[in-house]
């Protein structure tokens, strides 16, 4: 039989989403009137914006006209999404990029998926802990994991605690490290990163030749003026980060499927031979060889977001999000809970009672307020004693969510 | 700085079409007047099924209505399409899957990039030559094809002519080999495998422990009745065959971007320890962490080719593109020039005239009738001596090439 990729063999069970459905499931056999709330999802709720809506359909009548219509993509995506990409997400906050820079797909999941595949086995990552569970597990299937104790920890990563502690800051790494993956606004506990401390990391990563890669998936939520939405706002960043940008949570975008991915011009890695090799070509050669690009019709409904009623609808929808986000965050205080997060991002980073872990408060919110969220400790051993609570839901819901968490959940 | 993928380094330039993109741009700036037609090209011209226009429109209107509104799909696919596929490309003909063996992409070309990262680094790849161009450079990619000689032959490859003399059928390999690319109806040379010469195949990778990668894009191109339209009409290819579906060239979805892989529960790599592993395990495991599956209004398009109307739709549009495919390979016999392909494909393989090799026959073609194809050479060595034209033009270019070709192309 053929030899599998055996890396994928350590790869620890995705526990936490079916071990939290688990759970749900039977609470909610053993209590069939209660009605769950479940704030745990970080899938959008909200309708696409009507001017996503009429440009998908001017698209697909594009589509049925010998014509108008569109066969395969361009390699790295329509012109006029990369244009409108660059003059509004990067030339309005004066940032300077061009359109060859930049590669359209179908997903931040699937470009920070794949973006490790243009780097060498035996670069070092490094991750924050609590973490996006996908980081992990790319970096597991790649093979620059190592393996992993009792614990779940492997031996090759660099992990990045962030806790209350450090204020959701993690601290530079303490051995040499590769690649770092940052995601601000965070995924899970809702921190940003300041200009000044996101300083930081690009000297650090230009000292020691790392490559940053940046997920901004969710810049859109950010309020406060200070906070970068894009990492290329700090001086030297174009030289060693990658950034992905999505249109799944600015947009409603997870049932549409489109995203990018800045790879600066002057981003390099080195051969064996220690010759410099532009990582923007590697990456084009990635998604031009094994990818075929993003729908004309998709292309168009992304570009519609950039027009000014686009604009206006979509920054409607986050704002949207971002009051169920204040709703939560204030009622969990008023019930004497200590809340981080949900300032400048859709997530809410909840401490967990004394005496309670992550699963023990997710029993408890169950058990009290039928509400479903998620544990801390399923994005990693930083996440215990905290809990995960999202913006996604309708406003009736939150409401009531919050009015039962106040109401019934007991000391 | 960090090390890149040094295998990235052993690719080739995709020198084929850039070189008759050059070339033909040449010409054209050297002659103003000349009114090229272009049969190089493997993308469809005809818009969209009216079928699929409707669900599309439907499907939009779907994301624009909270009630209705689709987030993140599945990750594996809708179940309206996936149980759409089961009946209708399986069990009408006899053959029985299930839906988890079946996962929705966003195009063959990723799938059959991204296979190739379920198998160990170890595993040996054999090519049939001349190939599909991506195949061979995805091999490269994932460091299975060792080092080129100057002729671009990879030393860790195992390569398997297709040339007039063998029928274009290829010799079963003389070493043993672990993944086995085969695709039929055949890009570039057109040809198809019986189903007799096929059993030969899957006895082989059942006899030696290896896996065939078994792509039927074409699939709907087939016109004689003993063909098989997919692999799994024959005996036992369940242990032993992945194969690759794509809506693009059935349904005219190259801008649409919908396709699907199927791997049956039986089939079986091994672990280092000699464990056998699921296959379909490890692939959806591999798309679930790496793909975040495909948007809800594409599924729905594809989901459409299979009603009544669509699939009368769909046939009717591949019988204009197979027209194409009996003028072109008629017209060219007329022109005394030897054809194969084109009877169950919509490529047509033309063997260059004595004198000219298959570079010498582009430019003869351009010059005297100003028509564009592609070099066979550029798909492999054993290429060299043929030329691809497609069928994928409008009706109109399509007459006038032939007419040109019949009546300019110089002796």
């Amino acid at each position: 039989m053929a030899r599998v990729n055996d890396h994928y063999l350590k790869l620890r069970a995705s526990y936490l989403f079916s071990e939290t459905g688990r759970r749900t499931r039977e609470f909610q056999a053993a209590h069939p009137d209660a009605k769950l709330i479940r704030l745990g999802i970080g899938d959008v709720t909200r309708p696409l914006p009507p001017a996503v809506i009429t440009a998908m359909h001017v698209a697909v009548d594009d589509m049925s006209r010998v014509e108008t219509f569109r066969g395969y993509p361009p390699e790295t995506g329509w012109d006029f999404l990369l244009d409108a990409i660059v003059r509004h997400d990067y030339g309005e906050r004066g940032i300077k990029l061009t359109p060859d820079e930049i590669v359209v797909s179908d997903g931040a999941k699937s470009d920070t998926g794949n973006i490790q595949e243009i780097f060498g086995p035996d670069c070092v990552v490094a991750l924050s802990d609590p973490v996006y569970p996908a980081y992990l597990d790319v970096t597991v299937m790649g093979g620059r994991a190592g393996s992993a104790d009792t614990g779940g920890r492997y031996d090759r990563i660099v992990y990045l605690p962030c806790t209350a502690e450090n204020n959701f800051q993690p601290r530079l790494p303490e051995r040499p490290v590769d690649l770092i993956f940052l995601c601000y606004p965070n995924n899970p506990t809702g921190a940003v990163m300041t200009r000044a401390t996101l300083k930081t990391w690009v000297d650090y990563a230009r000292e020691r030749g790392a490559v940053i890669l940046y997920d901004a998936a969710y810049e859109a939520y950010i309020r406060e003026p200070d906070i970068p939405h894009s990492i290329y706002e700090v001086e030297g960043a174009r030289e060693v980060a990658i950034e992905f940008r999505s249109f799944s949570k600015t947009a409603g975008f997870t049932g549409v499927r489109c995203a990018y991915t800045v790879v600066p011009k002057e981003l390099q890695g080195r051969s064996a031979s220690g010759e410099p090799v532009s990582l923007n070509a590697l990456w084009v050669r990635r998604q031009s060889t094994k990818f075929n690009g993003v729908a004309y019709v998709i292309q168009r409904a992304a570009a519609a977001t950039y027009t000014d009623e686009g604009r206006q609808q979509v920054r409607a929808v986050v704002d949207y999000y971002m009051e169920n986000a204040r709703i939560i965050r204030q009622g969990l205080e008023t019930a004497g809970l200590t809340v981080y997060g949900a300032r400048n991002a859709p997530y809410i980073w909840v401490k967990t009672p004394a005496g309670l872990d992550s699963w023990g408060f997710f029993d408890k919110l169950l058990a009290d307020a039928h509400v479903v969220g998620t544990p801390g400790a399923g994005f990693g051993p930083s996440g215990e004693g905290y809990f995960r609570l999202t913006a996604f839901g309708g406003r009736e819901q939150t409401e009531e969510a919050v009015e039962r968490i106040k109401n019934r959940l007991k000391r």
